[in-house]
């Protein structure tokens, strides 16, 4: 395997598992060196049909169940051996159990949003403090919301300064894969502060994000409304501009669709951006929701969270075995496989730079 | 029918025509001169099984369908013969188009939220312009999140002085009588400012307003998520005092439910308020979520947008009648009889009070 | 209390356990004796205000936690020995691990279709095997949907012999005050026979009755879709009527509602049935819907599984007390008090009459 | 363009519109000769930068709008000048009305489900009457619904013969891409019986199919529970071995998805078939849904309603213009380039052969 490629050993093969695979399979200088898994489900047969090994994992040092023995190419051992990173993409809150198992097979491991800060060294995101990434060793990406927060307040702040963002964040119950176990006609508020503007504030404490949130019965994409004061006098013209020359953030109109479902369909439906599967990778923002009145903007975002991590991820993977390697090369590295990447030059200065 | 009861004709069934009938009834100086539909429904039925007296109504002019003749107690004609004010919930839009025929008859007439600003002579809030319901013949009630909006931020602004709002409504797609016209899976947000904010605004200016709103595939009450700037410190302890102490307002934790769908069971199968069919004509104001920062406060409501009207347009109908009768006593005697009244003394002072 | 009153302990405050307040408390025969609560909620603190004592019932044997302790009457001894039956309306399961405690109070119990048939002594319906109830001292009703299938197809198969019958019910995924734990965008069919027309068929063998299930986001009162096959041809005609002159059977047409939202308001809003909050208690067929050829019937029924087995539940609960009371007069007295009575006669013969 | 592949101009971008577009790019001996759209939208401009060539079809006879102009190469003429099938898939009940146009310009047409079976030549499906696609030049495939019920009775009819089916559809309330025009919290029934199996009735008039139909809250893929009886016992073995060795049939179990939403994930997210974008052109079947009793048998399917006429519709444009290739060899080919194709001696009998 590999002749220098990263080997990049996927666990879970949930919502962001699945992706995960593809999106390492997109990059040239990566490979997915294996797939772990509890058991074999069809999603784990079609993985092998495409040429993916798989192994079993259910358990920290768990033997492999004797009946689906020859299905395995091993446990999690053998995963670890023949793996330079672990992307572990388990349930909320499982991955971190097993940090102790990576440190001491000494690699290097990311997890996604749902782990909690304290388990983890430190929480990524590549439009805050990429270069964290090679100092640590068991990482987290900040979760799908706060990652969409993050590309657009960090943008904004850089350009044109943010005072305070209060946002409401309208948030799916489940996922479209977990449907039987969200909402039905209500809504379920956050009563006390949402953790999306904490979290953003803990890893960017210059940015005043503050943000309240309600699940509602639906599992395609988030929306986030959000009120930004700034600093000085701001017009949506200058916002809407900077906002479309910024890697990994889409500005369109009514006619991409005027709900969540819509936009699902509209990116599952072009050629562009070539994600398969309808997947956005991108913050979408409305155009003709951007509205300024002397420093105060409105906008409103709609997040996949299904995919929209995974950029992320990808740039972390890269940055922990590349610890030289500048930004802007590996995130638009990380797009052009994606099939995102805007005009080189835009990946310039992205978000703020945090040495944390 | 009378002795000096104000006699006021429904017209329209639907979801706020239903509620205002049982409303007025409620009411001692009150009575229902006659309910005027468009076609005999089992709803109508039901009505003149409990003694109400139909009208046709279906068209400004039009003659009594034959077929139906002998079902009705005549037509418009007739139903403002016998009424002093006439409540219109017919579908929204609509309404308006008869205000030529009002006049004609020199009848008062209360519309709902649905009808546009410019086609009457004044919106209508108790807790913004009271006294304008006696200066004006068509009258159109602020629409349900409005009203919401209205009670909290007049109250608060009138004890603390309120500089800025910033809401986001996330709203029913639908009304519960008519799922079959609503969202499914995704959520629509209305791409520039919401109406809400500025319809406040255009009757209370003072109040510095602006919503974002997005809808989302339920039907059981809205959901308010505030942010609020005043003009100097205040404490979430003292927000939450002063807003249980102001009638219309209810202020619970999260045992009266953590979802819309919760809170409207708790309405429908507690003894108070006494409202029937779990109508709540109460704003509901989450206690856990009203946090204070500095001068900065964030709260969550939610808005029965079905019933939240009734109040304000018993009210208004009061006041047509009887121009002397001061705020303190109508809204006291109208929430008496619908069975959310608090102490007597906490009408003294409500919202704000205009001229205009 | 009582002067000959049956004294019926509610146990829990769920979706079943309030309206089995509401129903006891209407029938001038029995008395709620006490509500059993885990924890003292705005619905159990509502309850009180309205006269109902609390006991503490959370779990089998537990002393009263000190703290909570001046709230409530007692613990589960106390509500036993001031009681002459237990409606015991905990969550699915959960009841029938006390059915030993109950056993040795020498007390009878009634608990809903959430509990294990192998559990109890007998599974109750009004329409199959009334007389029962005075035989055994721990009874289950029937389910929801079983019930509402129960009362269509005894009472066709009486006067018209049901060779067989094929359903399938749309079943809400959830109920409306348990919203965020139910299905979002996607049907979840039970894979086996579901086991509604196995329970009909092991209370009453001779109806050869065979369900599937597909679970839907909704909360508002299932759907059955029938086709049934008699053994000689019938008319839609004679259906309709024999099914408009049963107790609890409500046919009705699409004024009545094309959905089963609308359905729901129908019943919130009319003064018939007199229930309030909109519970229908009747099973409602659609009238277009039947249709016969030949000796095949199809009709389409709409089952509000929260109110529906309300009335065998107090049906099942005075033949316990008064084992001599025919049938015919315990069903119109508890449909009286419920406002659901339709004429004297037509309670002479409902349903079938087995001995087990 | 050409040599001898069949030219076919695809009218309309809605949700088959644009899957047209795809299947028919996607087979060698075919090519879109051309859109046709109404106006300019992302989807429109995504179709033409891979390359497709946009014509203005808004209304029969418009001239192409003037603002628009550069953006076409045409109007509704040049796109029948070089096309050699029309398929057009307009909203459901516009395209019918173009059939005299395209009768003067001597073009075949090919229109989906949601035209009127009385508006057209003939009703079409692969499975019934696959030759009568080169006798019609006005013809409809038939509904998604339609077409998956009749893939399972032909096939089960030929082999063992079906004496009758009873099935019920709960159906989407609307497509992933009009979300905001669905059911919220309610099932709507049909009424009177469904069109389904009325409209196989007439196609094959042999089979007994008797329909009802429920709409539900969800925009992913109907479900179809049909009770068989058959003219002799089976097994559900031998059902299921049948299903299995029938093309553009799935069998899977429960770990394809327990729900609609998971296996639209499911088939998103595997490489089989090789569909993008999840889809499923195949009906499903859970495996476990097939119980037998004697010569009763009942089973659970899944329908993806944007895809699964996609096949029919290319087959049919197929033997529109090669009237004499044969049904295996068409359909063989046609799945090949879908990706779904079964082992080509499985092509030789489907479904039942008609001669209308």
């Amino acid at each position: 395997m590999g002749s220098g490629r990263i080997r990049v050993g996927v666990i879970g093969l949930g919502t962001i598992g699945r992706r995960l695979v593809s999106a390492v399979t997109s990059q040239p200088d990566m490979v997915v060196s294996g797939i772990g898994v509890r058991r074999i489900t069809p999603f784990a047969l079609a993985s092998r049909r495409v040429g993916h090994v798989l192994f079993h994992t259910a358990k920290c040092g768990d033997a492999i169940e004797t009946h689906d023995g020859d299905d395995y190419a091993g446990g999690l051992d053998d995963l670890l051996a023949t793996s330079d990173v672990i992307a572990d993409a388990r349930q909320a809150g499982l991955g971190a159990t097993f940090i102790p198992r990576y440190r001491r097979s000494a690699i290097a491991a990311v997890f996604q949003g749902g782990e909690k800060a304290s388990d983890v060294d430190c929480t990524f995101n590549s439009f805050v403090n990429y270069e964290a990434a090679s100092r640590h060793s068991a990482i987290r990406i900040t979760s799908c919301n706060t990652t969409g927060l993050t590309r657009v307040l960090t943008t904004l702040h850089r350009e044109f300064g943010v005072d305070r963002c209060d946002g409401v964040l309208v948030r799916c119950s489940t996922d479209p894969d977990k449907g039987n176990n969200g909402l039905v006609n209500g809504a379920a508020p956050t009563l006390h502060e949402s953790h999306h503007g904490r979290d953003l504030r803990e890893i960017a404490p210059e940015l005043r994000v503050y943000t309240q949130a309600v699940a509602v019965p639906m599992s395609f994409s988030h929306v986030q409304a959000l009120t930004i004061q700034f600093k000085r006098r701001v017009t949506a013209a200058a916002i809407i501009e900077l906002l479309e020359n910024t890697p990994r953030i889409r500005v369109g109109d009514h006619t991409y669709g005027t709900t969540t479902g819509d936009l699902a369909n509209y990116f599952a439906y072009t050629a562009e951006p070539r994600q398969s599967r309808g997947d956005r990778i991108e913050v979408f923002i409305w155009r003709e929701s951007v509205a300024a009145e002397g420093s105060v903007v409105k906008l409103i975002t709609s997040v996949d969270m299904q995919a929209i991590t995974i950029a992320d991820t990808v740039d972390c993977i890269r940055r922990m075995k590349f610890p030289k390697l500048a930004r802007s090369e590996c995130l638009l590295e990380t797009d052009r496989n994606l099939g995102i990447a805007k005009q080189p030059e835009l990946y310039r200065h992205v978000g703020v730079e945090r040495a944390n």
